[in-house]
């Protein structure tokens, strides 16, 4: 919803307490507009207690009409907080529904679109917030939060009376917390407390102009006389020429606006001189326009920088150029609760507030142990796990893993020395588990590889789940294909695809174990030993986002854990130590918290990364049960898990993740969560094992397409494979041709203004070759995911 | 300086605004300790105004004397702000020194220490800070931040005034900002506002339980009819037993006292039973007393929990469950500025406010971008880099960078693809880049180790510097040695050492590229390819500190660049790629900000994490020319650089490393820092380029010992090499059992009391076989650097 415009240069006005002077120092700022001929729009989105006493009144009543235009948007008699005054008149029946967060910002939105339409050539906005920054707004949630996705530059009015410095700068800190630019701090000048005194180099130090600004003189009790006088000091304050009035301030606002402006012009260009991507072919990125320029994010979109040309250019001033962008890949699979959300702020402050960084091995510190304990005994680990090792992303926590396994299988095995080097892993075609050359090691040769990487082991060609022409189908191999007669299976339901239990009794499941273990033998006769089975289960990502059947997954485990080993110890695992790479499946994205229930079985290791800390900071965790712990104990250093890094356990990390985890929790009993699961459980007849925020309707629709191969969505990833073209695989570009139209769809200035709901958006959105896929967090209003649906549908019906 | 006692729970009263009650609500906690015949002890560390109408009188008048003790430390009369009040006392010559932050929470430290010997079973304590969370301190410090040390449990009392929910959760946001525990929220019921109403859900979804209080009567003009009334209005208070009252409020903050010590006592075997340590050999850790309960941490110190058992047991209830150590290797070489620095958190808030995670393909963001430019402009890739790829650790850097040097070294030279895979590194023994396998694998095979681990390429033994018997030295290793005729040569001084340009004119320099070159050319005769020059220039860290000779290294340097390459493409970098990683040594841990002006020239890539977040959170740059990012550009997807994690230039860790970077610069003008400098510049004729924190007379000292083989410092590290037993080597333990003591000194209820200048610390220090080494933050004050020599000193002196 963030705007920002050319011709407009706008600041909402904040204030560290009530009665701090905010309208009066708004007044200042207004009046000193006017006196440079500069038109000004004054906008207090909402008012309580009687008219007469109303901040827009006290405007009017200080400004001549013309070039001030003053609005109100919400108006209450009560003398009281917003939050009081909207229950009140709604208990009495005059306005019974309190607005929404939602419908207050949009509002405010649409009046500021307004506003840039009318400017000619330049004006001023000033939008007056009320009481302090914390202030309820009309909903309940305050105003620092309330207004948060506006992104509006800021003035805070500080505190001038005694206790005012530490309210002044606990707004600032507050205003902080919610990533707000502030251009300038006033306040009035007092001289006994001199708060401005304190202030003034507390905030230079930081960046920010504070000017202290003459107080009022006192009310007088003649009305007439009171008027005249306020009126002078009005006049004296914007005659003021030095350096800190309220002229050279507007000037401070108005270069603030620019170097805004400048800057975000400047971004791409300083991007494609400074920045290495990664993943990402420069030579491919052509122009200016190819850099998404985010200026902020908050909740499910970023707020996007659009050049003048983009935009239109010179003809229409009044388009933002700043526009909202769904971020329809959840930023890399990472956002769950949205960007930017305050508690997951919070969370980080505190543990850094706290501990900042403290060092890990031997030590021990709450935010990570009680991360532990969640994961391990509530959480992915809970049945299975005792261990929780921490690293930094779900590329590490890959190698620590696997680290953890090859030493568990070479614990019961006699393996030499260069032997070792060469144990492999049993896996899957298409699966991805980092990009440091030990997880990739544990791939196939592929496009995701270096001149070191070097893949050990053996990856079977997986059957894949998809919606195809409407009917859940099970697609087979080439291999699977010829021992079973058919290619696509169709099945009655997506619950009975992951139904495991029951699909373990078919002959299917017959096929699987014996095609999986003749393949085996037929290998470790020819010399080649395995020490892990490494799976990304029901969904490989970065592969093409292939939806494994899960009965091949579970009897590949069934069938590595039925391995002999040579050392005759009694194991509590058995077989091929088996790792999980939960990294993108896990923690929710996909629906389940892990995937191990629906399996019927459970890994040795496993590991989490990604959603663990809310789409905020990197942090891994490998999770092991106690006996691959147990492997590592003895009495010699050198046996030990020799892996650590610096940041290991980070307290701020772990704070974020527990805080994550909480907030995961409360959201399972949301409406929009149960109703997700509702609309996918007319699909089964037992509890849904298996659901999606997209809609079900709109998934089958999508798969009866022409062009499309197949559909399918778990939790909150869709993905929609296209029917190839000659270029088929990673390096393809056909889906990222046909969606490119969502990311460049820029709405025009009467769209903006014409929707119902705020501003129309575009969709930032990632392929994976024929492959294009969309993700939400896990709290995207089904409204959201809706109109998602809407667009991505249009894009289809396009030619 | 944070206390904990069994026997004595104390809060610190914050006030949400000035005036908000906070003196009678206090006064009633106190009245209800006493009404369940518990002493009490109320501490008002500052007072300003009238004695009359000082807050401790205010307790004094309505509490009867004998179980209320009451101390006011610090006493103005000026009715102001501390700050001010200070100011005008000192300029009136009556207290002619402002106190400092460090002498005010000593004095409270010493006081609670105090109290606590006082307690015969149970008490309970109050310390009454002055006005809001943020006014300022004697010094001008804010109180949040002044009183942050002593980090003692906290009661907020809010605000009911039109305005106060705002300025309550402004204040509660600030409090969290330092990591303060809140037990609870009183503030007065107010029955129009109703702000309680508001913010009693708000505090309870934070778990912060809040009690309205009612609001004291109005003040009545005859002082003794004044009197009896507020008497009663305590009365009533304390004769409350709803759930809800004073008593009921006194109740749960005892329950949190009790928790807060069963919750640390019960973490070392909660830790046992759930996480596993990096690089820790969990069967070397017997007891419960071998884990570091890390409470919370503040500048250079943790803060850590010592059991009953481990500070006297029974005998001295007294003694503080908590006390001071000194974090002895900067948390795994990580702290910059010290341990919750406000700066750091409140620019990990902004960018989590501002943008929480933004995907970063093809994306930019401030933060990043700011931080690259500064990173690539002004910052280790001055002069050379033109390009910053972001990842998340020192280890990820590496295989980043090891990726571009071999693909830049096969865009020039035929090599086959299985000898891609063999492609070697030039590097040094002793030498570590991480413990992903990739970083592994350009390290020499040892002990860290794996079984994937591979190693590729040759590694030299290197010549070393060392003070030696006070002398600075070069020590050559067997196979230079001998074509040299001795094994220890002697040096005038350090800087002649480090005097790279004068030096490439010895014969020395002769000798070391004769023999890098033949060793090369043998190599290349049996085939042997190299793909790249990997340096931890000056200092290898994680391999036992071992202080490189780097002239040897800038002659390693010229012989890669002149190898010859099959392809005759001008390159900008010639023969060999060069990667410098200065994941350890870099931004000024070691003194100077990059190594290359000292060695004279300039990496084709480089690698920066550790201190470039300040010792916050893991992030990590890997810095490279443009002529090896042209390599990678072409118009195919495959040949890009195909690297990439979820978090990649997460904008809380950019933002983070951007207030690090300003932070050590105004860091490199204090007295602390160029008093380092020119105390090593005795040593030298032209202007230090290596110096460090360490005082030289002492190093000196250090190394003429007879059980020490060397000592060595340079900037912040500080190495003493222990003539070896026959356990050398990583896994040796002897270093580790001689400075034992310095992690097992407890020092006694006496000592603490005694100690001048706050409690005395124990060291938290590490070891790497023969080598300990301890290592500051770049800001640690003087005085704790004279004060760690010293107990060095005495635990070295012991047998």
């Amino acid at each position: 919803m963030s705007t920002l415009f050319k011709n407009l240069r706008i600041h909402q006005i904040f204030g560290s307490n009530t009665d701090v002077g905010k309208t009066i120092l708004t007044t200042a700022l207004v009046k000193a507009s006017v006196t440079k001929n500069i038109p000004v729009f004054y906008l207090k989105p909402v008012s309580t207690g009687p008219p007469e006493d109303a901040d827009d009144g006290h405007i009017k009543r200080y400004t001549k009409p013309g070039l001030v235009h003053t609005d109100c948007l919400f108006r209450y008699d009560e003398p009281v907080s917003p939050h009081l005054a909207a229950k009140m008149k709604a208990a009495g029946g005059a306005r019974p529904e309190i607005p929404s967060d939602q419908t207050v910002v949009n509002s405010i939105a649409n009046r500021i679109r307004q506003y840039a339409a009318r400017s000619q050539k330049y004006a001023h906005a000033y939008m007056e917030t009320a009481g302090g920054v914390h202030s309820p707004s009309l909903s309940g949630t305050t105003q620092a939060d309330c207004y948060r996705p506006l992104f509006l530059p800021t003035v805070l009015i500080g505190d001038s009376r005694l206790g005012g410095i530490s309210s002044t700068i606990s707004s600032y800190e507050s205003l902080i917390l919610r990533g707000y630019i502030i251009d300038a701090v006033l306040l009035f000048r007092d001289d006994y407390y001199s708060n401005w005194e304190y202030l003034e180099p507390y905030f230079a130090e930081k960046g920010i102009r504070l000017s202290a600004i003459d107080p009022p003189p006192t009310r007088l009790p003649d009305p007439a006389t009171d008027r005249l006088c306020v009126q002078k000091y009005y006049n004296d304050l914007t005659t003021d020429s030095t350096s800190t009035g309220i002229n050279a301030i507007t000037d401070h606002l108005d270069q603030c606006h620019t170097k805004r402006l400048d800057e975000l012009a400047s971004m791409p260009r300083r991007t494609f001189n400074t920045i290495w991507w990664p993943f990402v072919q420069h030579g491919l990125v052509k122009t200016e326009e190819d850099v998404t320029v985010i200026d902020s994010a908050h909740s499910d979109f970023f707020s996007v920088y659009r050049s003048q040309d983009q935009t239109g250019g010179a003809q229409s001033p009044a388009t933002s150029l700043l526009a909202p962008e769904f971020d329809g890949s959840a930023s890399w699979w990472t956002q769950t609760v949205g960007h930017a959300h305050p508690s997951l702020t919070l969370a980080a402050a505190r543990a850094s507030g706290r501990y900042g960084h403290v060092m890990f091995p031997q030590a021990t510190h709450l935010p990570a142990l009680n991360l532990a304990e969640s994961l391990v005994h509530n959480g992915p680990g809970k049945g299975w796990a005792s261990r929780a090792f921490f690293t930094d992303n779900g590329s590490t926590g890959m190698e620590v893993a696997l680290k953890m396994a090859l030493r568990a299988y070479t614990s019961r095995n006699n393996v030499t020395e260069s032997d070792k080097k060469r144990l492999g892993v049993i896996g899957l075609n298409g699966s991805y588990h980092g990009d440091t050359i030990g997880a990739m090691d544990a791939c196939a040769e592929g496009v995701y590889s270096c001149e070191w990487h070097d893949a050990k082991g053996f990856w079977f060609d997986p059957p894949s789940i998809g919606i195809i022409d409407s009917k859940p189908s099970i697609t087979l191999t080439p291999a699977l294909h010829s021992l079973v007669g058919e290619q696509v299976l169709p099945a009655p339901s997506l619950s009975w695809i992951y139904d495991i239990q029951s699909r373990l009794r078919t002959p299917l499941a017959r096929v699987y174990q014996d095609y999986i273990r003749e393949q085996l033998e037929k290998l470790e006769e020819r010399g080649q030993k395995f020490g892990a089975l490494v799976l990304e289960p029901l969904l490989m990502g970065a592969g093409g986002m292939i939806f494994v059947d899960p009965l091949f997954q579970r009897v590949m485990v069934d069938v590595a854990r039925s391995r002999k080993n040579e050392k005759d110890t009694p194991p509590a695992w058995s077989g091929i130590p088996v790792i999980f790479d939960e990294v993108f499946v896990g923690l929710h994205r996909i629906g389940m918290e892990s995937t191990g229930p629906l399996l019927g079985t459970y890994p040795d290791i496993s590991v989490n990364a990604k959603i663990l800390t809310g789409g905020l900071v990197p942090l891994a965790v490998t999770l092991a049960s106690e006996s691959i712990f147990e492997v590592f104990l003895g009495d010699n250093k050198a046996t030990a898990l020799l892996h650590g890094h610096s940041y290991t356990a980070h307290a701020l990390g772990c704070e974020v993740a527990n805080e994550t985890l909480k907030l995961i929790d409360s959201l399972k009993t949301t409406p929009g969560w149960q109703a997700a699961q509702a609309s996918w459980s007319d699909d089964v007849s037992s509890p849904c094992q298996v659901w999606s925020f997209w809609d079900p309707g709109f998934v089958q629709a999508v798969s009866n397409l022409p062009h499309v191969a197949s559909a399918m969505a778990l939790g909150s990833v869709f993905a929609i494979r296209l029917k190839s073209g000659s270029d088929s695989g990673y390096v393809s570009m056909s889906a990222q041709a046909m969606f490119e139209p969502l990311k460049r769809l820029i709405p025009s200035a009467n769209e903006l203004s014409a929707a119902p709901s705020g501003a129309p958006y575009t969709t930032h959105y990632r392929t994976l070759g024929d492959v294009a896929y969309f993700m939400t967090s896990l709290n995207t209003q089904p409204a959201v995911v809706r109109s998602i649906e809407d667009k991505i549908w249009g894009v289809l019906q396009s030619p």
